[in-house]
């Protein structure tokens, strides 16, 4: 194990998890790695929550990743360890504790976390996972890179979490280039998703690291839901669509580089793209899925940049088994720019993301449902959706067996304004936003994408509201009425009014 | 005149407004200068005008600009001379149409319409003001660059209007720089506010421009609306919070380069930037104000790039007259540069722009009132305030004398999300919001900024809906009940329920 720390004189900061977790301190602002799942530090939290669950303990610590972390933010959560919890987050415990107004969620755009701890929110201590150390004290990170360099460049303590399931390959696959502080700061020179402008390591003053742990446990399996007829049917169109933009000129054969959030309709769109007509694709997003190595297998992409891989089991051990095959056609970067608005902009990136639901204007809900509670958070979407070249939501028509509809009158959380939104895909249907106005793209949305059952009610909305005038014509009195009658009888639908 | 056009083989192409006018098809996709009621085209569009309400006419075109324009907004759009309009107006005659579902309303944010055109939405014709145009067919812009540069790139033709009120000394103070067609993009090599990447004039095909027309009419001045008692006390806060940040060590004493939306709280942070302890301020906005002219005549600034200048009527003349001692401390570029996320982030830009109303979780709503009627446009705000690296909003905490609180339980429409929003100012306060979950930053923005006199209203709405849990808890039965009571009684106070 100890081979793994190239720099011999850090071989004396070995301790256990539990010696380890004995120096977080109450308050302690923690940066650790981890971004879906992937690459999260694993024995320290579970070492914390153990001793919480035997000795009791009034710790509670401000807890900042990456993203989503595997069971560290449900051992932590449950075991009412974490204050404040920034930038994401996708556990049921963590997610019940911030409805319930226990943790403080400081959800951010996955871009900013970065600038928000540069610009003088301090880590008190950094925990990082990591393949290996080098000899200059650099971080190989694993399966993620997240906001790990920042941490660690900002922190007053790093403590590395050395994990040996994850194979020495791993060296070298990622790309770290931290942007400087400001003012003085240079373009981040990516001009092609293959552009390496970093190194193989996180840079750390060898002086920092005051612990190393090792551990053995490969990170959480992501759970593919496998697609059926109707996330088939919503790749259908996206890809119909891009055939459309390659016809017209505005896309080449090899698109643009994709980026997809997690999720059944982003995988069958990738599924999809094995027999579709284009060529030497390229990826440029948050997470690597199952879909973009099935690709690379099929000879269809060329080359994809991440900041984590998030994958199923089989395609785990796959990938990290016959990492001599995928090396050079990968990269992980830091969030701060597999996200950036400079790059993504540059480069024109597709982006297909999920809503929740989404409005008659094209204003959409990503996070919270009511209005009131949270499900995830915003994650990378608004990062990609208002700089990408084409911008993609897609969400079924309904949920709940059709009891909710997700093309309502106002949605009650924005996430994503209607400027920000070119295309929207139900299993209905597809509506193209580009250059139309909201009354337009009201018709579009409503006759192209609601469920049936929905769309004479939403008719009658909008007509309504359009006898007021306005630009985006709105009743306020009724906006909110389906989902005032979801909380009140479990349905949206209006069972005895005849609507027009 | 004919010395404007150092081309001389273009000189035969001098023609009448009147004549020009006439080339102009019914739906033809026009795209004209113009940012700020500054640079825009004057003489056609008013022959067009005029020549309808004479002859009458069924032509409609579609009309896309910088931002906003002077006369020629209201003579077209009072003349239903218009089907389509963007990506920005502040113009009653043109709103009112808007507003009426007459004109179908594109609005966008000021950097994406030059990507919108790039990528193949097509302009037939450009009419675009001019300096002067050069040996090689150059056109040099006015007092605003805006959309020219891509629309004169993208058009099929072009007409010139050369405008003899504008000094020859202009030559010289742009910087035209378009972003390359994607793929292939490089970065935009911008890193210092008085960086010059491009050159002095619109790049185009002599053979492209089939009409040259004269004008004499200066820009229509902006109105200075003078800073009052509160938007003082607004602009006090914003300095005592720039100082703060300086104490703390986030910002130096020459602060970030500053942007400021048009208006009167902008304007009286500027002015009291006169007398702060600041110094070498940099301006990295859209517009250039009045102040920032008074700025360099105090020696408080020594930079300052805008895509135009909205100045008023003794400022224009003054500035104008004396371009030579402002010239070498002062750039214009196209809106996508001065607007541009990779720009904007890679400085830091500390912004500060106006907000309708804000909801108490830091929702914005800058552009439509009782979310259906627009005012002018979501404009350039969600550029600055998405990439910024301080991010201000300032209203006051009521208008019409009180019967409107501009603090509200939930905005009926959203701009700029609670993610994109670093600090709330109204003249009670400020609300720091950085860091904060979204119930503290609700108890910050309840207390600080809410007018008293909805202050309990507002704490009871904020109690009741936390009770029934959520990381944004509301009330949706309620959330617009104060929007509606306005429409009702045209009073959003309650007079009769004594709330708590």
């Amino acid at each position: 194990m100890e081979h793994r720390i190239h720099n011999p004189s850090l071989r004396s900061r070995i301790v256990s998890a539990d010696e380890a977790q004995k120096w977080i301190r109450d308050g302690m602002n923690v940066g650790v790695s981890g971004f879906t799942r992937s690459g999260d530090v694993k024995a320290i939290p579970r070492a914390l929550a153990e001793y919480k669950k035997k000795m009791g303990d009034t710790r509670r610590i401000n807890l900042y990743s990456g993203a989503s972390l595997g069971e560290a933010d449900s051992d932590l959560s449950s075991q009412h360890l974490v204050g404040r919890r920034g930038p994401y987050q996708s556990d049921r415990d963590t997610r019940g504790a911030i409805n319930r107004g226990e943790i403080q969620y400081i959800e951010q755009h996955l871009s900013h976390t970065a600038e928000w701890v540069r610009n003088g929110e301090p880590i008190d201590l950094a925990i990082i996972e990591a393949v290996a150390i080098t000899e200059d004290g650099g971080i190989v990170p694993t399966t993620s890179v997240g906001n790990s360099p920042i941490f660690v460049q900002q922190a007053e303590q790093v403590i590395v979490e050395i994990n040996m399931a994850m194979p020495e390959e791993l060296i070298g696959v990622h790309d770290i280039y931290i942007p400087e502080k400001r003012p003085g700061r240079s373009p981040i020179n990516i001009t092609r998703v293959d552009d390496r402008i970093g190194r193989a390591s996180i840079p750390c003053d060898p002086m920092k690291i005051v612990g190393i742990v090792f551990n053995d446990e490969p990170d959480s399996p992501s759970t593919i839901v496998p697609p059926d007829g109707e996330t088939e049917q919503m790749a259908g169109y996206i890809l119909e669509l891009l055939e459309h933009e390659v016809k017209q000129g505005r896309l080449s054969e090899r698109l643009a580089p994709l980026q997809s959030g997690v999720g059944s309709v982003a995988n069958a769109v990738f599924n999809g793209l094995e027999q579709a007509p284009f060529d030497q694709l390229e990826i440029y997003t948050e997470v690597m899925q199952d879909a973009v190595f099935h690709l690379f297998d099929s000879d269809k992409v060329s080359f994809a940049s991440g900041c984590s891989f998030t994958l199923s089991r089989e395609m785990r051990d796959h990938v990290l088994s016959n990492l001599s095959k995928y090396r050079d056609r990968i990269v992980l970067r830091p969030q701060e720019i597999s996200n950036h608005p400079e790059v993504i902009r540059r480069l024109g990136v597709i982006a297909i993301n999920a809503a929740l639901e989404v409005d008659i204007y094209g204003n959409v809900n990503s996070t919270h449902v009511s209005g009131s509670h949270i499900m995830n958070g915003i994650g990378g979407s608004g990062d990609f959706a208002r700089n990408a070249g084409l911008t993609i939501f897609v969400t079924k028509s309904t949920a709940k067996d059709g009891r909710i509809s997700s093309v309502v009158p106002f949605v009650p959380h924005v996430d994503h304004t209607e400027h920000d939104v070119d295309i929207l895909v139900t299993e209905q249907g597809i509506a193209d936003l580009r250059g139309l106005s909201p009354r337009e793209r009201a018709r579009v949305i409503i006759e192209n994408l609601a469920h049936p059952y929905y769309k004479d009610a939403l008719r009658d909305y909008f007509k309504r509201a359009s006898q007021g005038g306005g630009n985006t014509p709105h009743l306020l009195q009724e906006a909110f009425s389906w989902h005032n009658r979801y909380q009140e009888t479990g349905d949206m639908r209006q069972r005895e009014l005849v609507l027009l």
